[in-house]
């Protein structure tokens, strides 16, 4: 008896999607079924391509097939991805499919370093990717992208003037770095910071995205609520050291995003600079700024704990020269690597679970 | 012949100050002169208790008596202080001598940190000293002085609602985070923010300070110019690690001082987390962060360079645990005592050459 497209539909059915707890068929994530004597063709659509549950899908889509169909065909699933997103019909950007912010309550942790590499671990998996640098008195992005002296340039688009941003490694970037010059302050009040912000979101061509980072400035002021009044954001990350004024201040950002009337999913955390080991006792980890307080406040939370960043020499001096950690082959680029893949996962979910983010109505 | 106070203080003439580049009696440093057979007493009133100079100050004056009056007298001079101020007409807070600006630009490098080992420290050196917190959305202050839970008391004082600084270690202290709860988020906007700030200067009882400290937020926005348009601040200091991305940000700092209209004399910089040595390799010097970036700053903006930090466990757990550094004797101890003295020398050569700072206008 011949096999048809039906009886594969109802093999991968049995295939569950570990993280959104539905089989795949019903997830409507199995396309293009095709059938060519003993080879059996399907395309898999995951919901972002840096899932680090990709060859764990792939096996198990193999195994339904030869348990339910026939142990003797040979099956090649094409694994791809169409991330999802809650913000199609967002009035402001709905072709960007997810938000997300990067917090932290206080600088210094690393923010940009983690937004930078998750931007470039992002990239390199597949997806389309942007960064806007929100920190308008300590724009850092420009160096980490080794870009500094560029300056973005403005276009005319169905009569409105938009910015065009920056690409750099594949990534779109805008920062007040780009047009300001670096040994200037841009000593603002509030409501200017807030317009550049309102610029970077609403007058920049962003196109297409499947992800759009938001290196948020330390605190809790006037950017982070000019953010969530302008455009919703699909969910934060928030990023800390163990240090105690450290998990104090990201306690803070969380709180500041738990608020009823902001009311954005925290989708992970982030522990950075966890130890340092030096090169000649490969063996030692220093805890200099504590241990386990990242994992700790992440419990108490509940907020899925993305992993550890140790205090690696390399990475700052990545950041410095421009050219993020997580392009390079080496432990921190792996450790960015695990990262990026775990917190595309929480997107996935939480765009499976939640509706679409409502937008902050202005009240101040 | 018997000798007289005049011949004292023609000896003493002779002895200048090293940093004020005039003798000892044109400086009106000498009081109290007395002599008792073959003793002579006079007190040395110099322009801080934190002088570092003060041994050597003291060794000029003995030499200076032994050589233009007399080989034999025994010479006991009482070194004291009366520390300088260009403020006394200030008509905010006349009573306090000198207000100190801790910057950084960039969040997370030591401003705090620094801002409590430099107020313990003069405070152990007998200054009056009080200290702002004024990073209003991240207060580090009460966890580093141990006083987390205390609660300012308000009182009437002439008719006006006054804060009572909470006093620990010696030292005066007012924070946002005494009057909000650990766990919440104080989201507001910049003019909030600002008016807390207006708060801690005007409406708050700092009686008779030396010196009152106010450790800023990250950046250059409303607390900044907020500071500056309440207040004339006596001088800045400038904290930064080696990184060039907070290298950066300093610069960003320091532009913001040196902007004409609000023109802040700025006295020094400090280098935080300048390499870390583990126990186990102390003739290790690790530069994490870098190497000699705060140094060359300094330089090139021709600022007094104040001293490296290094990046030491103990500095970090004493903050946590709410005793500074400088409360302990070892080697950290030591380098916020140097930098504290010379801060201190850097406000008073700044009182002795320069007029009282303005106020900035209120423009925005």
């Amino acid at each position: 008896m011949a096999i048809t497209q039906d009886n594969i539909l109802k093999a991968l059915a049995q295939v569950m999607d570990p993280d959104l707890k539905k089989d795949l068929v019903s997830l409507n994530m199995i396309k293009d079924i095709s059938i060519d004597g003993n080879a059996i063709y399907f395309t898999v659509v995951l919901t972002t391509p840096a899932c680090p549950l990709k060859e764990l899908i792939k096996n198990d889509c193999i195994d339904a097939i030869h348990k339910n169909v026939g142990a003797d065909f040979q099956v090649f699933p094409n694994m791809t991805s169409d991330v999802t997103s809650t913000r199609s019909t967002a009035p402001l950007l709905p072709n960007v499919k997810n938000i997300i912010a990067i917090a932290s309550g206080k600088g210094g942790v690393g923010k940009s370093t983690v937004s930078a590499n998750l931007a470039v671990s992002l990239a390199q998996s597949g997806a389309k990717v942007g960064l806007i640098d929100a920190d308008i008195f300590g724009p850092s992005i420009p160096t980490m992208f080794n870009c500094e002296h560029e300056q973005p340039e403005v276009k005319e688009i169905n009569g409105k003037n938009v910015i065009i941003p920056i690409e750099q490694y594949g990534i779109k970037l805008i920062s007040i770095g780009f047009l300001t010059p670096p040994d200037n302050a841009v000593v603002w009040r509030g409501p200017m910071a807030s317009s550049a912000l309102k610029q970077f979101l609403g007058d920049t061509d962003w196109g297409e995205l499947d992800y759009l980072l938001i290196d948020l400035p330390p605190g809790t002021s006037d950017i982070h609520l000019t953010m969530v009044q302008t455009i919703p954001v699909t969910g934060a990350l928030i990023v800390t050291t163990p240090q105690k004024v450290a998990l104090a201040d990201a306690q803070k950002a969380i709180a500041m995003f738990k608020q009823p009337q902001i009311n954005v999913p925290i989708l992970g955390l982030v522990e950075n600079m966890a130890y340092f080991t030096p090169e000649e006792l490969p063996e030692n980890k220093y805890f200099i700024f504590g241990e386990g307080g990242g994992y700790k406040l992440s419990e108490r939370y509940e907020i899925p704990f993305l992993g550890q960043i140790p205090l690696v020499q390399s990475i700052r001096e990545s950041g410095d020269s421009g050219y993020p950690s997580a392009m390079k082959n080496d432990v921190s680029s792996e450790a960015f690597e695990e990262i990026a893949k775990k917190a595309a996962r929480q997107i996935a979910i939480r765009n499976a679970n939640m509706a679409g983010t409502t937008k902050v109505e202005m009240t101040n």
